[in-house]
């Protein structure tokens, strides 16, 4: 089973794909889709179609993406959906099944502690891939929210459950 | 000069599609896209089709989509980024110009107040256009910010520095 993550941003989206081999994951790809040099529906237009150059090069069979419910900020709530909108429906699109995972989750289930700092989850990414670097920032998101579903899935968690709330 | 104006919603986007013909609006169709009976992504999934749709229909030289900048619930006002991302995306994928009026401008535009209540917004909109009903509320939205940009564009307003800071 191939999954990929995605931290959905509007000026960086960061992704990572990742295979789970006999319930351990393997390391794939994963990078920054960079879009804050172009103008508004530009961004969405690159992100949208990065998405399905992803999903084309590296066939994945399941989306992780990270799930934000709150924001100080209204307007980059708005532009934050933005984003994230162009990705639920690009998966959509290519007809790929969709898990959203909150950051609190995400971090429990790589560090153990929902609000662990960004370091270890950073650590701990890692680790649980045996990278000899440590990926850029939005990239490990990414790459995290990946595993979290990764981990959940061979654990066997009901994920329908888990993302019964995953309705917008 | 064919304007496709776009209210977007998570449950419901309004279109309305005008023709500016010696200056004078002239209405051509409008509706609402409803998606609330769907789950997540195909909501977005839907939205994004049925843009496309409208698109090949009524072949629009120009869109035109009503701009919030304030929302007081943060998970609404990601739900509603979804929604315009996905109908901004479609658009630059059609390779269509955007541009983006926020209620108080369209309200300016159609009444003459940028207070002005619903009714009398919807009561210009059937004015404006001659129609003998009043059209759905979303859709009226759509055709008022449909309007609002016909009415700027007549009047040669420089719409590149209006929409200055129509960046997200």
């Amino acid at each position: 089973m191939r999954i990929l993550g995605i931290d959905p941003g509007s000026r960086k989206t960061g992704f990572g794909i990742i295979e789970m081999v006999r319930q351990q994951p393997v390391y794939v790809a994963s990078g920054v889709i960079r879009v804050e040099k172009f103008p508004a529906p530009q961004r969405l237009k690159r992100i949208f179609e990065a998405f399905g150059e992803l999903v084309r090069q590296y066939a994945p069979d399941q989306v992780a993406v990270e799930k934000v419910f709150v924001h100080k900020d209204p307007v980059a709530a708005i532009k934050l959906g933005q984003a994230r909108g162009v990705v639920l429906c690009a998966a959509a699109l290519a007809e790929l099944p969709i898990y959203e995972y909150t950051p609190t989750r995400i971090k429990g289930a790589i560090v153990g502690k929902g609000h662990a700092r960004k370091e270890q989850v950073q650590f701990m990414v890692r680790q649980l891939l045996r990278l000899s670097e440590t990926p850029q920032e939005d990239a490990a998101d990414a790459l995290a929210c990946a595993l979290c579903h990764g981990r959940l899935a061979a654990l066997g968690v009901d994920l329908s459950i888990l993302n019964k709330g995953a309705r917008f």
